[in-house]
């Protein structure tokens, strides 16, 4: 025992040495405690520590808080009132060595019983013998000191000053109670510090069951060597007044010494509470240790694991902020240190086959109905409101510009009180029943140059479009059920990053691009006058003219012909003529019959710039908004709810700025009358009568195409809702919903109503307004992203507003169009901005120093990134081409063919390359198996150069080798064919980090 | 000596520890070698190393960089071809034990005489005796391992592909070259590596004189012990294809060892490289140690000084940036982990009095001639041109706006020409001999406020204005000399932050309001019609008419009437006379007498919203060009450009956007004939004659107040120009300043020019488009501010284009005033985004966990720095009404009050507080001997207490203990005073920290 004792920081530092293969003694001790603890059962509760020191102040020694652990260090700053900001505690290596001679040669008493601080104080003086004993006048010195008075430094410090003032007049007695009374679990009675402790905000940082450590260091003048004690008590108990927060204490850490060296007592104070912070080796071990020996060995293990930063090249007066995402604690004993590639795609849940008809669809309702009635009651949250109006908005202005565009490709068949209809309807009936019911359905552009093709086909073979139509619907939903019926969704594997991300981009730019389309639309019917000339402004004017002639204003010629001349014969009859004439306003001049002539008939002022600015500031003001939560302003719920509203709070920022200036700029229109827009159709579809018998049959054929287009553009966005990132709870339901879009083809196909699919865009809002992100627990620790409110209130609601949206309209004609447009301008940008492709994009313009440090980037030379980039943005331009021709038609078959090059680049690029760039692509089971049986004899192969027989290939770093690696990792069971203790340890040394 | 060997890290322990007060041996030996190294005066070259590791790759061995060192580590990316960015390393703990394992156990030659590799290697392996002597195979195999082909990885891969496309052919016999001619220095012959080495882009970054430290590990299968060596060689040597770079190689550190080590390897590789890369304890003893103790002592001494971060709070392979500063190495041994309060506010040696007549000025130029000539030269630089030509169009722009304003109070006896000629003369006087060069001058509100006052009085009472004027200016001039003879400057000195940022908060917030107010002006002049319906637009109109009633367009009750009843009578006399006067332009309207007639007259359509977005535009985007010079794309000399000519830009993008759109926009109009505004006054102002003779001597009076407007207004913005932060070489020149512009009263008055005094916003833009900033060195060194390109050219090139501006005509009528508006708006707003006021009006909004890390939050409570700039607000409040209302007169008065108030602050604000916030102000001398007499007792008090013998009052950490901490600092003369052993040292120990 004796050896060990002495062996210490040497063995740690000859543990895992190149020199000796040993192991360690003091990870040894370690694993054995862990080991023990695991045995136990008991999850250690986490531990509040504080720091309080001794200082002298008007005249009298007291004690004050300096500082406080939950995960990270906050200090008392220097002016005695501030909190600073959560930090990573940086320590010298000087003061771990301190501590571990401190708890090498300092008392400590393990699992002590005591009930009060006085009587913790007391034990501990007790055993102090021999060498260490002390005076009794020391003692009682001693005793004096370390019952004073603490003094806490609270959060809130409004708060605090009237707590203080409230509880000033009987202070007194409360320290004086506090000392003597120190034992009492929960509030001490009287007036106290506990009525403080809890009404302190601080508290509730800490989660229930939490324990105290209380660490005391400090300067005295009477002892001449230090005292030191490392008391942890069987049972946690209250000190009261020596904590901040009303938590039982466990550990009690005590350090006085002689004068000169509070520094050095300061820096082992921290120590100590960072070796306690920790949460693997020590405070588990401190929790376990059955002697002294175990706490060193707890100490040598934390010092094997420390990080280091050279002098010099760090300032350590510089508070390093806790990191985004910390390592987990399990993972510190079997950390390497390399990051391994994603892991492939694992065909989930949802995907996979069951091999009976119909066995996804069963399946996906049984997966959702258990969360049926959750998905009403989960939307009880204000967020929720804020999305259903935001979307709302959203669905309403696609609605109407949808609706236009169909009653313009099809003479009024569906026009835009139809859309507003079926939108309704096949949204609330989805949202009902759907899979996923975040997903917004909506006419997509595809739909949209289909149904143009088929309706002037329609009319140059002389068919009833409605009737043709409806049978294509009923032929894409049979076509649908088949493949709802034959599992066909379980394709959509095959859609990776490299597809999504070309297909999400692509919607993304479209938005953005009909946004300002639109825009320049506007600008063109409000026509600027760019040559207007202020001085003329007598020469400019509109009048109204009977005469077919169509007489303008008098050029400048005829002007100063008029103004010398004075030859009024055959003028005066006309400026006489249309005397009256130009009293009528423009609609009555037009309806009268007569004509606009001037040169400012085709200029409307200003309109256009205020559209612009109306555009362009609801976009702006949507994005701060959006962005504000991440300020330094205002407290957080405030900045919170200000993003959460951010879209709404623009548009009526906007709508209010435009009201205010009152210009005449386009508003929302929407339809205040309940009947079919074109009056030749009814609100049923008969399926005979108007066409040949055999058209209910060829239509299968553009049905072909038409259920292609349905499946790409459904599932490709059902892919992206569904990502895993977005940590949804309640699983997909890819079957279901192609069912329910199938069966609403049936229905919007006898009502005559556009066709619909999940629109991407819309869909991506919806769930980022949804976003769930958990209240920061402890003090500088990232809040963490929760998931997404999984409901279908919000979309439930948002179609049925959309339906009684004809009673809406005085509200929404405030709306101006422009603002509208800026919401469609930010809903596109806010989705390109989630895609990696767009980060690969500005790669291609930055210089590789300044490249931020992406994971990919680390692995995956940057040639072969900006070829896959520039390949993504090839496909990208290709579809855009396509789509804006008349060849739009064969749109989805194009997005299949994204699939198959996809397939294609893994010509190009290494497995290892896509894996980091992109998901791998699901094999065919014989290409899985061979893998398989690579990886083993990898493995093998790994195993004997371990153990150094074949030793001449293993020093590669080749792709290969790494494969080998990864596919070991995702395959367990090929590691329980090899010896056991051959496994990882020793794979990690074989040259492939 | 054996006990010492022995007792390494634990002696390290407890060296400075609480428990024993022996001096550690290592950090003795360290001194030892420093103390040494400062006798022989060599200053140790900057050391580049690089780590090359062996790999096998297509079946052989080879050796691959994978990281180096200049100050910071740069990593090759696991791909193979990418440079990581530079980053702290950060190191286990545990890797350094193993390099002092390593040290202990390895062969250390040192002083090595060799001039190639091969010798190098020969060398260390003779030196292989005894247990670690090496059997004659394996050292062939040794041998030929270690003289393998290297690989290196270069930083530009584009070059680097040409470079080795053009040596590909002839590599063979390079590599072998290399191996047997590696010992000569210089480039070796024929086609090699070399070439591609000095073509190397990063070679830049290393200064002359570096010397490399070449580390080789790696595992290899035929040793079963490691092979370790450190070799310094004692004359530096060039090891051709082993180093990256072409410099000599002074250190070589090898680690061969047996397999299944390599990322142990690895490992004690980087620590050896951060080792010697770091400047003091660890490379300078590199240098100078004489055994193998001694290296052992450096990395003890390293290992004392590391910081360490706990594990589990720290993801060791988080990349750490370079931090922005760095702890200077000669402050590494004493460093005190506090950051004292900044140091008092030392009186510059410009403003100590000389207690001479004109003593002040004849220093001043005495210091300023000899730079006289390099004020010229030091203008070479693309830079100036960017600057020459942003500030003069803000000049000219003043110039026309306070000219125009000069001109409407006082009847234009001062109008727009004599603004540009005033401001052209005294510019370009001021900028020839002026003390501080950078100084733009200009009118000022203040001067504007006083004019306007001396015309009305002199118009009241029938004074000849120039003549009053003149003599008034005479007086001032006078003033001026007495107050530059008696060195009146030194008053500046009260000028503390608080005083200066107040004036140059007020006078960039007049900046802003003037801006926004010019542009609400500009509305007001091109005023939309916000009532405007499209459907009314045969409705509008505007005609010329003569009669004086002043009809207008039929109101819709009239047309109705018309319309129906036909009564034509009256109203058809009046229809035919308007026919012909409605064909006349406005203007010419206007000149036959006619009056203007009509619901569109009084409007202008589309400028304004124009203007605005011109306005709004060149202020956004001059912004954004500032900035990107902080992005992260394109190159960085692109960026620097653009960001040096961002407003230049803004405005040339802007004023092109204008020119196409062709829209009437206000245009920059220069007075292009040279003759007096008024054309009863001449260039000359004759001193008598029109007024009474007693005037000359009562214009005293008013020249009092003119005198402290001018001292107060030159002054602080002197002040402001003259800060420490801008690091000015070439001194200020208060008096001369001041001299100049009194001088330049004179002629102005004579003249009847403007007077002129310094302009503190658009100086300070004149400054900020000089910053001088270093090309970063060392990769991952932030660039450093160097200064301001101190000259007299830019400001005399501004004054004398503004001289010529009237034959500039044609080209700056292309400029719209709403873009040069916006630049004022951007002066503004950059000259406050300059102030700590702002920082603290920012704190005010935001809660205190999200406030920034300021040092002064650190040590002043947040209540009393929310106090400090309530106050302040509350001045710039009080001062904003008084500038806004007649009594603007007495401004200055209301600057020197600033003073006052700032003086009696000292009564609430605690000395300690203030100096952190604010400058100190000096005090009387009575008062600064006082406070070193409190130094020196404070000092004896705290070596008493040092010593244990007075203890019971320096626990204490009030404010007066620190105030003399600090005073000690600096009065060093103070502590020769008190005994050497218990100086510093004890201090700080004694309860200030």
């Amino acid at each position: 025992m004796s050896t060990r004792r002495n062996s210490g920081i040497i063995c740690q530092a000859i543990g895992r040495s190149i020199f000796a293969s040993s192991i360690s003694l003091a990870s040894e001790r370690v694993s054995v405690l862990l080991q023990k603890e695991e045995e136990k059962e008991t999850s250690c509760p986490l531990l509040f520590i504080q720091l309080n020191e001794l200082f002298c102040a008007h005249d009298s020694l007291e004690w004050k808080q300096t500082a406080r652990w939950i995960k990270f260090e906050e200090k008392v700053e220097d002016g005695g009132e501030r909190w600073s900001k959560p930090h990573i505690t940086v320590l010298s290596l000087h003061s771990l060595f301190e501590l571990r001679m401190c708890i090498k040669k300092g008392t400590v008493l393990l699992d002590l019983e005591a009930h009060s601080f006085k009587q913790i104080v007391e034990k501990a003086m007790a055993v102090q013998t021999g060498e260490r004993s002390l005076r009794p006048e020391v003692r009682k010195k001693l005793m004096s000191v370390l019952l004073r008075s603490p003094r806490h430094h609270t959060t809130q410090s409004h708060l605090r000053v009237v707590a203080e003032f409230s509880t000033a007049c009987c202070r007194g007695e409360c320290w004086l109670g506090a000392s003597l009374a120190l034992g009492h679990l929960g509030p001490s009675p009287g007036c106290s510090f506990v009525s403080l402790q809890q009404s302190n905000q601080f508290k509730k940082k800490i989660p229930a069951g939490a324990e105290v450590s209380n660490i005391l260091v400090g300067e005295v003048d009477f002892l001449d060597k230090p005292f030191i004690a490392f008391i942890r008590l069987q049972k946690a108990v209250g000190l009261g007044a020596l904590t901040e927060v009303a938590f039982p204490s466990r550990f009690v850490f005590i350090l006085l010494g002689p004068r000169a060296k509070s520094k050095a007592y300061h820096e082992i104070g921290r120590a100590v509470a960072t070796v306690l912070s920790d949460e693997v080796s020590s405070h588990r071990v401190a929790h376990q240790a059955e002697d002294r020996e175990d706490l060193i060995a707890g100490i040598d293990e934390f010092l094997d694991e420390l990080t280091v930063l050279p002098p010099g090249k760090w300032d350590p007066t510089i508070r390093i902020p806790p990191p985004k995402c910390l390592p987990s604690p399990h993972k510190r004993y079997q950390r390497a240190r390399t990051q391994h590639a994603p892991a492939t795609q694992h065909v989930s849940e949802e995907l996979q086959r069951t091999g009976r008809l119909f066995g996804g669809l069963i399946k996906d309702v049984q997966r959702k109905a258990p969360w049926y009635w959750s998905d009403f009651y989960d939307a009880l949250n204000i967020q929720c409101f804020s999305a259903i109006l935001y979307i709302y908005l959203a669905t309403v202005t696609n609605a109407i510009t949808f609706g236009g565009m169909l009653g313009d490709a099809t003479d009024n068949m569906q026009g835009v009180l139809e859309s507003f209809l079926g939108t309704a309807i096949a949204g609330a009936v989805f949202c009902l029943f759907a899979g996923q019911p975040l997903t917004i359905l909506s006419s997509t552009g595809p739909v949209l140059v289909f149904e143009r093709l088929l309706f002037s086909f329609s009319k140059d073979y002389s068919l009833d479009y409605l009737e043709f139509r409806l049978w294509i619907g009923l032929w894409v939903a049979f076509f649908g059920l088949i493949l709802v019926a034959t599992e066909a969704s379980y394709l959509v594997q095959y859609f990776t990053r490299f597809t999504e991300e070309g297909f999400c981009a692509l919607i993304s730019f479209i938005f953005i691009y009909d946004a300002i389309k639109k825009m320049l639309i506007l600008a063109d019917s409000f026509p600027v006058n760019w040559n207007y000339k202020i001085n003329d402004v007598t020469l400019y004017g509109c009048i109204c003219n009977a005469s077919d002639t169509g007489r303008s204003a008098p050029s400048p010629q005829e002007r100063w012909h008029c103004l010398f001349n004075h030859s009024l014969g055959l003028e005066l009859q006309n400026w006489l003529e249309s005397a009256n004439w130009s009293l009528l306003t423009k609609t009555e001049c037009l309806q009268v019959g007569g004509h606009l002539v001037g040169n400012s008939c085709n200029y409307v002022p200003d309109i256009t710039f205020m559209a612009f600015i109306l555009f362009l500031g609801t976009f702006l003001c949507s994005m701060m908004l959006k962005r504000f939560k991440t300020s330094h302003y205002f407290p957080t719920p405030l900045r919170k709810l200000a993003s959460d509203f951010s879209i709404i709070l623009a548009i009526l920022i906007f709508c209010g700025i435009d009201s205010l200036l009152g210009l005449e700029t386009p508003k929302l229109v929407v339809p205040s009358e309940f009947k079919p827009t074109n009056p030749q159709r009814g609100w049923v579809v008969f399926p005979f009568g108007a066409n040949p018998w055999w058209i209910c049959l060829a239509s299968a054929v553009p049905a072909i195409l038409v259920i292609i287009l349905i499946f790409m553009d459904q599932q490709i966005t059902a892919v992206i809702l569904n990502r895993k990132e977005y940590r949804l709870q309640k699983g997909a339901g890819f079957h279901l919903d192609l069912f329910c879009v199938s069966l609403l083809m049936v229905f919007t196909s006898v009502t005559g109503l556009p066709w619909y699919v999940s629109a991407t865009v819309i869909s991506l809002a919806h769930m980022d307004s949804l976003k769930k992100e958990s209240m920061t627990s402890a003090p500088g620790e990232q809040p963490k992203f929760l998931g997404i409110r999984e409901q279908r209130l919000t979309g439930l609601v948002v179609f049925i507003l959309t339906g009684v949206s004809v009673f809406l309209a005085p509200v929404l004609k405030y709306i101006p169009m422009p603002v509208l447009y800026g919401v469609f301008l930010y809903m596109g940008v806010a989705a390109l901005s989630s895609l990696q492709f767009l980060d690969r994009i500005q790669l291609l313009l930055m210089p590789a120093k300044h490249q931020p440090d992406f994971i990919y980037l680390r692995h995956v030379p940057l040639r072969r990134v900006h070829l896959f980039t520039l390949i993504q943005m090839l496909c990208l331009a290709a579809l855009w081409v396509l789509k804006s021709t008349v060849a739009a038609i064969i749109f989805p078959v194009m997005l299949l063919a994204l699939v198959g090059i996809r397939k294609a680049m893994e010509c190009i690029f290494s497995r290892q390359d896509l894996s980091w760039l992109d998901d791998i692509m699901p094999e065919k089971d014989r290409k899985e198996e061979e893998e398989n049986k690579r990886g083993k004899s990898c493995v093998l192969q790994m195993w004997l150069c371990g153990s150094g027989r074949h030793s001449s290939c293993c020093g590669g770093q080749g792709p290969s080798l790494l494969t080998c690696w990864r596919s070991i990792l995702m395959e367990s069971k090929a590691l329980d064919a090899i010896p056991q203790d051959t496994g990882i340890s020793k794979l990690g040394k074989c040259g492939l980090d």
